[in-house]
C-alpha cells in the first residue's frame, strides 16, 4: 500500500475534445456500488486538467443517475465559462451508454485566493487519534463487502461510534479521523472523496444500509495542510424518506478546508 | 399587488424541444442585477413542466455565469434521466448568446414522498411577527436600487437586524418572516426564490455590498403549509474571499421545508 495507489485509482487519460478515460477500481467498492466520493474525485481529477491555471475544484455539484460498476468509464467535460479567476465546467461520467453521474463545477486556483480567515466555526470536538476506533476493527464480513475500507485509515470518535456495537446515539452525528493509506497527504481533489467516505450518518440513527445519494455538493475552501483530516457528518432533517448529510473536513492546521451537503434516500431498513 | 404578480413574473412559455421563453421583470432588480433566487424560481417553473408527474423541484443546483438583466430570456431544458420516482434534469438560462445560469436538478412529486418526519432541527428562535422590523422601513434610496423589496413582506428579527442601523452583531446570522405581497401562499417553486431573498448574511458581519453567488443548491423537502415562512441565513466559514450561506425555510406548521447552501464571494468592502 503506497502513496501511488490513490493517484492510480483516480487516474484519467485525455482522449479528445475534453474527454477522458478512467478505469474505476474495484478497490473502492462498497456494498453493491462504487463509492460516490471516489467517483467524484475521479471526475474532479479530469476537471482539474480542463481550464488552464484553474486546477482546483472550488464548488462541485454531482447528481447521481445510476450505480457505477468497476471497470472502464469516460468523463466528458465542457467549459461553460472561463473568465476572471474561476471557470465553470460541466462533466458527465458514463460507462458505455449508461450515464452514471452528471456534474457542474467551479474551478480556480486555491493558492491565489485572498488569505483572510474569519471563520467562526470550531473544529469538531473529538477524542484524540489514539483513543478512536480504527476501521480495521470492523468484522470480516463487513470488510468483505466494503473493500474501500482497505484504502484508508479511519478512526471513529467513540462518542459517536455506538452504532458499531448496536448502540446508535440517535443524535445524527458521526466523526472520524481520516488519512489515505500510505500516509499520502491530502489535496483538494482528495477532499471530494473524503466528503463521502464515512458510513451514512443515518447509522447513528439506527438506520442501517445503503443510503443512495441523489445530490452532493462540495465546497473546497482551502488546500489542506499535510497530515490527518478530521471529518464530521451531521443530519438534522430526516423526513419524507430522505435526509441531508452535512460534512465538514478540518485539516491538521485547524482550518475548515471543505464543507459539503448531500441529499440522500435513507435506508428502508 | 395581487396574487397574480408572482405567477406572471416567473411565467414561462414552451416553444420547442424542451425550450421555454421567459421575460425577466425589472421588479426583481437589486443593485446591479436581477435577484438570483427569482431567476432560479423562473428556471424551476420551466423544469416543473418537463418530466410528467414530477412537477416539484427536490434538489436544484445553480451555477451563476453572468449577471442577468431585465428582459427576454430562454430556458433550455434537458432530461438526463427519468425513471422511478424522480427525474434528473438540466437547464440553461440564456439572454441572447449570453449564458446566465446553468442548473442541474432532481424533480419529483412531493405529495408522493413517505410521510415520516424525524427532524431534529428546531425552528429558528425569533421574535413574533408584530415585533419584527418590516422591510418597508428601509430608506428611500435603498428601496430605489432594490425594487425587489416591493415584491414581498419581509420582517427582520430585531435580534439580528442591527446591521440595518449600523450595528451588525458579528454573529453571521439573519432571520426574517417572509411572505409574498398579496398574501400568496408559498409553494415549492417559490421556495427556490425564498432561499436567496434576504440580504447577504455578511451584512451581519459588517460587510456590506453585493455578494455574487458562485453556486446555490436548494433542497425542497416538503410542500409548505399556507401562511408566513420563517427564513434563517447563517455563515460560519468566511475565508479566502468567500463565504457559505446556509439557509433554512420553515413553514407555518413548523416543518423545515427547504434547506439551501450557497457559496458566494464576499464584498470587498
Amino acid at each position: 500500500m503506497t502513496e501511488i495507489e490513490w493517484d492510480d485509482h483516480i487516474a484519467v487519460t485525455p482522449t479528445t475534445d475534453g474527454e477522458f478515460t478512467a478505469d474505476l477500481t474495484d478497490g473502492w467498492v462498497v456494498g453493491g456500488g462504487v463509492n460516490g466520493g471516489y467517483l467524484l474525485a475521479t471526475i474532479g481529477n479530469a476537471l482539474s486538467k480542463v481550464a488552464p491555471g484553474k486546477p482546483d475544484p472550488i464548488a462541485v455539484s454531482a447528481y447521481y443517475l445510476s450505480a457505477s460498476v468497476p471497470g472502464p468509464a469516460t468523463v466528458a467535460t465542457r467549459v461553460l465559462r472561463d473568465g476572471g479567476s474561476v471557470a465553470t465546467l460541466a462533466a458527465d461520467l458514463k460507462q458505455g451508454d449508461d450515464a452514471r453521474i452528471t456534474v457542474l463545477a467551479t474551478c480556480g486556483d486555491l493558492d491565489r485566493l485572498p488569505d483572510d480567515v474569519r471563520t467562526t466555526a470550531k473544529p469538531p470536538i473529538m477524542a484524540p487519534l489514539e483513543e478512536c476506533v480504527p476501521n480495521t476493527l470492523a468484522p470480516e464480513d463487513v470488510r468483505k463487502i466494503a473493500p474501500l475500507m482497505e484504502r484508508f485509515d479511519m478512526r471513529f470518535d467513540p462518542g459517536c461510534a455506538g452504532w458499531a456495537v448496536g448502540k446508535p446515539s440517535g443524535n445524527g452525528l458521526m466523526q472520524a479521523w481520516f488519512r489515505l493509506k500510505g500516509e499520502r497527504d491530502p489535496d483538494p481533489i482528495e477532499l471530494l472523496m473524503v466528503c463521502d467516505a464515512l458510513p451514512p450518518v443515518t447509522f447513528d440513527l439506527g438506520m442501517f444500509g445503503w443510503a443512495p445519494t441523489l445530490e452532493l455538493t462540495v465546497h473546497v475552501r482551502a488546500k489542506p495542510a499535510p497530515g490527518w483530516l478530521r471529518v464530521s457528518h451531521r443530519t438534522r432533517n430526516v423526513a419524507g424518506g430522505m435526509f441531508e448529510e452535512d460534512c465538514e473536513v478540518w485539516d491538521s492546521a485547524d482550518r475548515l478546508v471543505a464543507q459539503s451537503r448531500q441529499l440522500a434516500r435513507h435506508p428502508r431498513g
